[in-house]
């Protein structure tokens, strides 16, 4: 791509690092800005300078917070035992929006991956096994993505906390709630079967 | 959503301002943004500030340039007889990239369209026609989408012509050059053969 101006290559070229937008993607969105009134851009440009140079994360559960404790970790109705392990803070909005968890949560920041130069001590697993050796923890949920990375992180994990007594699980997976049995892949069909629960206790959850 | 962070809101808000990003799109980048380096996160903020405070406009054919008159309205080796009117920079780097045109350029920055409230005052048209009364100019060619709003607007372009001794064209339009007639659709098609052109100039620009 030829720029007639250099401003205009340079914001397309940032734009364009982000993950999923290319170049044509990039120009699009530069010159939308550019036709908005200028105030759209101040705003954007403001707000994504002030979390990055304000940013905190909860010093509990690593979770993005704007306080030293995010709303979760200092709600004192919450269970304090039970800790599902999530990826990110996304997941922790995905399960927060169910309203049918009342635990705590730690984010670990990511998974194993190998290949994206990421290891155990990228992420905030020292400070979980830490927690759960405090002896104040008696359940983990694993609740990463089915993933092989997923699954590494979950069986490092597992690892480091042998010898320490505590319960550990694993989300369920399953046909979702209103999919149709034809459609399911073959992998998560056989789990549903393996895992299957007593049909008193679906009824219950339902 | 539900965020646990105003910062990382305000954030999601504005990304999800841009067109063709929604919540969850913005989320993922904003969270992106804080895993890479902050300087990722300075480098577009600045870009986007200085180009949106910066920006320059072409005083002749209004296209994006850093300077007040861009590199092609320079150009002394350029046709200044031929204008090719288009919508925005997008359509001069689209048509600078096939290398077949030597003429000028005239942005109007965008389309008459009712529906978005844009009326021809809000384009450059005004200064196209001033361009062309100053009889410096032998040939228009338009190359607007083939839209009702591109249609539109060449036809007011040319109402606005009325009197003036101009030869006016617009970019054919066709089956592209590696496209299967059989894939091609109907008004395309229909088209390509009403504005059929003869054997030898097909030959030529081959």
């Amino acid at each position: 791509m030829e720029f007639s101006s250099k401003l205009l290559e340079n914001a397309v070229y940032e734009m364009s690092q982000l993950p999923g937008i290319g170049k044509r993607t990039a120009l699009r969105l530069v010159l939308h800005l550019l036709r908005q009134p200028e105030t759209q851009t101040e705003h954007l440009v403001k707000a994504l300078g002030a979390l990055r140079q304000d940013i905190k994360f909860c010093k509990t559960c690593h979770s993005i917070s704007d306080t030293d404790t995010c709303d979760i970790c200092s709600n004192p109705n919450r269970i304090r035992e039970i800790i599902c392990v999530v990826e990110d803070i996304r997941d922790v909005m995905a399960i927060e929006s169910t309203g049918q968890y009342r635990g705590l949560y730690h984010v670990l920041g990511g998974k194993i991956s190998p290949l994206d130069g990421i290891g155990p001590l990228d992420l905030n697993i020292t400070s979980l096994i830490e927690k759960v050796k405090s002896g104040m923890v008696s359940e983990l949920i694993f609740a990463l993505s089915a993933t092989m990375e997923g699954d590494t992180t979950n069986f490092y994990m597992y690892k480091q906390l042998e010898g320490i007594d505590i319960k550990t699980s694993t989300i369920a997976r399953g046909i979702g709630v209103n999919d149709e049995l034809e459609y399911a892949d073959e992998v998560t069909l056989g789990r549903s079967i393996l895992n299957r629960i007593p049909f008193e206790n679906a009824l219950k959850s339902s």
